[in-house]
Order: C-alpha cells, then sequence, then structure tokens
C-alpha cells in the first residue's frame, strides 16, 4: 500500500472558510498531525486516527506525519491559515531533506486563507497596495534582522502584516517593534489589531501607530500596519490603489 | 427592500478553492458584477443578472455595483483570488469615499486564496519566511517606486512575490525588475513563475535568477524570488524557517 502526505491550510477558525479542497483530503485521510488545537478542528469519524502534538514541535510533527506515510498512511499535517506561510509546509520539507528516503512519497500542499487575508478583509482592503509580513517571533532568527526588515519596510512604504507579535515567552519584541516604526516617522500610520477572525473570539481594533500598546496584541492577533495612504472610511480602512 | 454589497474572492481558478463563504454569496446574489473573465466563472441560473465588464474599469465598476446595490439588489463583486490583494475590494472604498450616501449599504469583504498562496503551494513553501508582495503594474503608481521597493525588498532578504509582472502594454518592467534584483546581488536566488496555478492552463518552472528571462512571465503568471536561503528538495522549492 502507497501513502501519501498531504500539507493542508484549515484557514483562520471558521469552517466557511475551510476549501473544498481542503475537506476533500480530510475525509479522505487516515490520519491527522499537528498542533493539537488544529488536530482539534477536524470532525472526528471512525477510524481516523489523530497525532495531536505540542507548539514548538514542528520538525518532530513533520517526521512523525512522513513515517506514517512511508508506511502506508493517508496523512494530512494541518495547520491553521495557510500551511506555507509561517506554518508546517517549511517545517516538512526541512524533514524530507533530512531524510531523502521519503522524497518518493506522494506529497501535496493545499493552499488555505492565511490570517492577514481574512484580517484584512474585516478591516476593509489595508493590503490592497505592496504590502510586506514579518514573523515577529525571534525562536528561528535573529531580533536583530527582524528589525532590520522592519526598517526597510517602512522606507519602502510597505503595508505591514505581523504573524505571532507577542506571547507571554516574547513580551518585549512587539514593544520594540512599534518603537522601531514610530521612530521611523510611521506614527501617524493605522495600525489593525485583528483578533481571531471569523472566531466566537473574534475582535478587532484601529489606532494610530502612536497610540498603539503592545497590550494590544497577543499571539492570536495579527497586526497590519498601513501604508503612508492607509485611510478610514466609515469603520473601514482601507489602502488606495493610486500612488503619485 | 434593503440591498447589501459583497466583495469575494473566487480564488485562483479551480472550483475546490472557492470557500463555502463565497459560493453561498453568490448562490444569494441577485447580481455579479467585476471582470468578465470572472464573471463568467460564476454558475449561471435563473434570475441572476451579470453585469460583466472590462479589464481597468475598477472604479466605474465599483459606482456601478454600489448604485444597484443601494437600489436594494443584494450584489456580489467578484475578483480573482482575494480581493483585497491587488483587486476589487481598493476600488469599491475608493468609490465609497466618494459618494457618502452608500456608506451605510451592508458591505461584506470575503477573503480568497490569492494567486501568491496557491503558486506557493504548488512549488513547495518559499513563503515559509519573511515575503513581500509588489505589483508590478505601473498604472496606478510610478515605476521609481517599484524600483525603489524591489531594491529594498532584496535589502531585506525577502521572498518576493511579484503580481502583474508583465502585459503587452509594458513588456520591459518585468526585464527592468530582473535587472535590478540581479544588481542587487540576488542573481543566485531561485524563482519560480507560476502561470494559472489549478488551472487546466497550468504551468510552473523553477530557475535561478541569473537564468530568468522576461519571456517567462505574462499577465497571468505569478512571479516569486526566493529569499538568499531559499532551496530546493527534490522537485520543490522552501524557504527554510530558521536563519542564523
Amino acid at each position: 500500500m502507497t501513502g501519501s502526505l498531504t500539507i493542508a491550510g484549515l484557514g483562520p477558525g471558521d469552517e466557511a472558510l475551510v476549501t473544498p479542497e481542503v475537506s476533500a483530503a480530510l475525509d479522505a485521510a487516515t490520519d491527522i498531525v499537528g498542533y493539537a488545537p488544529y488536530v482539534a478542528r477536524v470532525p472526528d469519524r471512525a477510524g481516523l486516527a489523530r497525532h495531536p502534538s505540542d507548539n514548538r514541535m514542528e520538525l518532530q510533527r513533520a517526521g512523525e506525519a512522513l513515517r506514517l506515510a512511508a508506511e502506508g498512511r493517508h496523512v494530512v499535517v494541518v495547520s491553521s491559515g495557510d500551511p506555507g506561510v509561517f506554518a508546517m509546509a517549511s517545517a516538512v520539507f526541512e524533514a524530507l531533506e533530512d531524510q531523502p528516503q521519503w522524497q518518493a512519497l506522494p506529497l501535496r500542499v493545499l493552499p488555505g486563507v492565511t490570517a492577514m487575508l481574512a484580517a484584512a478583509a474585516r478591516a476593509g482592503a489595508p493590503l490592497g497596495h505592496d504590502f510586506c509580513a514579518i514573523n515577529l517571533s525571534d525562536n528561528l532568527k535573529p531580533w536583530t534582522l527582524i528589525e532590520k526588515r522592519l526598517r526597510l519596510a517602512a522606507e519602502a512604504d510597505f503595508a505591514i502584516a505581523m504573524y505571532n507579535p507577542r506571547s507571554p515567552s516574547r513580551p518585549e519584541g512587539f514593544a520594540r517593534a512599534l518603537e522601531i516604526l514610530n521612530d521611523a516617522g510611521c506614527g501617524d500610520r493605522v495600525v489593525i489589531f485583528a483578533r481571531a477572525i471569523s472566531t466566537s473570539k473574534e475582535k478587532l481594533e484601529t489606532v494610530r501607530l502612536r497610540h498603539a500598546r503592545p497590550e494590544m496584541a497577543d499571539m492570536r492577533t495579527l497586526v497590519i500596519v498601513g501604508n503612508s495612504a492607509t485611510r478610514r472610511v466609515g469603520r473601514w480602512v482601507y489602502a488606495p490603489r493610486q500612488v503619485r
């Protein structure tokens, strides 16, 4: 029996944002592998084996998924949002590089609605002009690189989507990020704090950057800093298409 | 009768990538407004009015959609991909700003799978680390700004997703973009040319940037330039999570 590995994105939370392609893959799976809260989002059924794991176990989890697929199982690795954006897909390819015997396995990556798109849609259209996405976690890269990217992103006048802005183990980074952007002249920019969009815990808050406080974000918050032209119309925030 | 306006993303092409949320909105619509090829993707049914329009008519189209909603119709404005990424959402908010009497209309933006996510999934995980998205069309912004952003994106070592790289009316820009990135020391970077992903015209090509030729892209191509650490494993391309 030939197994397979599918790396799938569950979207930001609402089941109405799971693509039919991903739903079909979940229906056909024998095994679901992923961070426990995401595995818990997959509907239960007879014969489906679940392999939840803790946060920060990405590489071990990827290896487990590949091993199961090599044993003939039909494995789906689940991430929230899109699996390719600060999620499990890169970890699976790292594991695959370490273990070339697994490279012949049938492998697919199924895209999903990543957090910044769901957040942007709820707020209006803050990503309607050029933008960047920066993971604010310094678990896997030096903080100096994050600082450099923030400064260059401000200079480029990108809208900036910040993933994983703040966690109990990294309380300082986001405060520093706001300082850097204030120092870079972005104090007047519109900032959107989008928490747990499309779930029952959803919360959306918009302020000028100079009034943003670190406590407005946690690990379930996606922060979007507008570009210099981003503005409000009624309750909405959007980036005009035209720049002169 | 109170009308409504929904701005929805149809995803990159495959119907299996349309979210259930968007499908439900299309089923409930009285009117579909959009660029003709996208309107044509919406299944026909009795009583559904279709309002296709030409390319570059975004603002007029947005006004038409708002006018129909103000008349009591349930209007869905369709874009391919995600409506907030270089698509119709910003144009609708611009029209809304011009005509404040429409700001009381019920309005929703429904996210979708944008082209860079579909392209990245097909190629592997080239957006697994920090990245940016740049629209290479200079219809609505000066080319000098695009050049500046490309240089800063290279300096920041972002992966770079390029939307609308090349069209018959703008044959030179993409060639110039490749030159700029070569000059910025990105010649060894992996470049992915992802054309019409998830459609019957799908084509995926990967080369080093120094070997990339302008003719490899057209208006249906999404180009992703990897960061300096992006590499291949088997037929896949991915950005490692860790940077030292």
